[in-house]
């Protein structure tokens, strides 16, 4: 059998191949910026879904205000260990940000039962709690993000930004659409798609345009 | 804000309402049998994309293969961390199966160095030295799914049960095409769909169904 054996040259035949797929079969897609089009492309290499040109929202200082928190070496808190292992940590190291998921955090189970609510929202409180700039990435769980809005609706000053692309068929579109609704610096997906995989995808496309400046 | 905070409910939640589209838009569709229907629908679940109806293609004997590993305690190999962490641990330790992630291995790093290989190509020799029952999970690297199908061909008695899900633009599609071709116990995604998710979702679909048994 003959195959590529070289991972970046496959990684670069495939974003050439999604390049010529757009320029046939969306001749008439404009991409707002640069960063944009790298995140946008980045989701649909991560899943083989076009949809993804359509769907994810920017808020006006969504992608500046990601760089900034990540050039910050900023905490970075994730819903899923899925989410964790898909974004380098390689470059997370290099600009000294640390990323943790808490939802199986003994503390946090035991915060989840006393309090009656998820994992996942006890995971957020938890976050909250620690210093210095945070940045929420969301791919699984409607609940985290419902409580994260919740708190900074009560706490403006702890406004922080948010990659909110939690996938599924309970809460995940009311979800996000209320993240769309809110003054978070954020991405977004509407709808019901998302994913661990999508969430990583995204920071990861930030990563490697920082990298590249 | 209103929202559903038990996890058991919104689980049973998604799957009732992806039933119920299902049912409305997809009315002529019949799953070959019980346990191909909880593996599409887990797959639907977790990507909400409902190509998933459609694409996943199960050989004659791959979901019996696949349960039969796991209840024998088999060592489960998948080609990504994202996958190794979306696959449900609690469960696996049940059975006694243990999984590894072989890619970011010091020791695989030297042998992909020194063969002028991918360092998913290497993981998969390793893990063909590892003893006992395999199970291989690949939602990302087609040249994984390459390597294993090579293996295999040259020495039968190495066969062993596969989900072979890589996602992508370049050798994905050919990779999953080559095991749909070949005489592997195999879950497959036609197309350049899949994932790391996917791969996760198809095992814990197994899992949970052989738990309610």
């Amino acid at each position: 059998m003959e195959y590529i054996t070289q991972p970046q040259q496959i990684e670069a035949e495939s974003f050439a191949i999604i390049g010529g797929i757009l320029a046939r079969e969306f001749p008439d897609h404009r991409f707002a910026d640069p960063l944009q089009e790298k995140i946008i492309k980045r989701a649909i290499h991560t899943t083989a879904d076009f949809d993804w040109l359509e769907i994810l929202h920017f808020s006006a200082d969504g992608c500046e205000q990601i760089r900034q928190a990540l050039r910050q070496g900023c905490q970075i808190f994730t819903d899923t260990n899925m989410a964790l292992s898909g974004i380098n940590k390689t470059r997370l190291a290099q600009l000294g940000c640390r990323i943790h998921c808490f939802v199986a955090d003994p503390q946090v189970a035991a915060l989840a039962k006393a309090q009656g609510i998820t994992r996942s929202m006890a995971a957020v409180d938890l976050a909250m709690q620690q210093p210095g700039p945070r940045l929420f990435v969301f791919g699984n769980a409607p609940t985290a993000l419902f409580r994260l809005l919740e708190i900074c609706q009560g706490a403006p000053e702890l406004t922080c930004p948010v990659v909110g692309v939690p996938v599924g068929f309970v809460g995940a579109a009311e979800s996000k659409a209320a993240l769309m609704a809110s003054p978070l610096p954020h991405i977004a997906a509407k709808g019901r798609k998302g994913g661990s995989n999508v969430a990583a995808a995204i920071i990861n496309a930030i990563l490697y345009d920082l990298e590249s400046q």
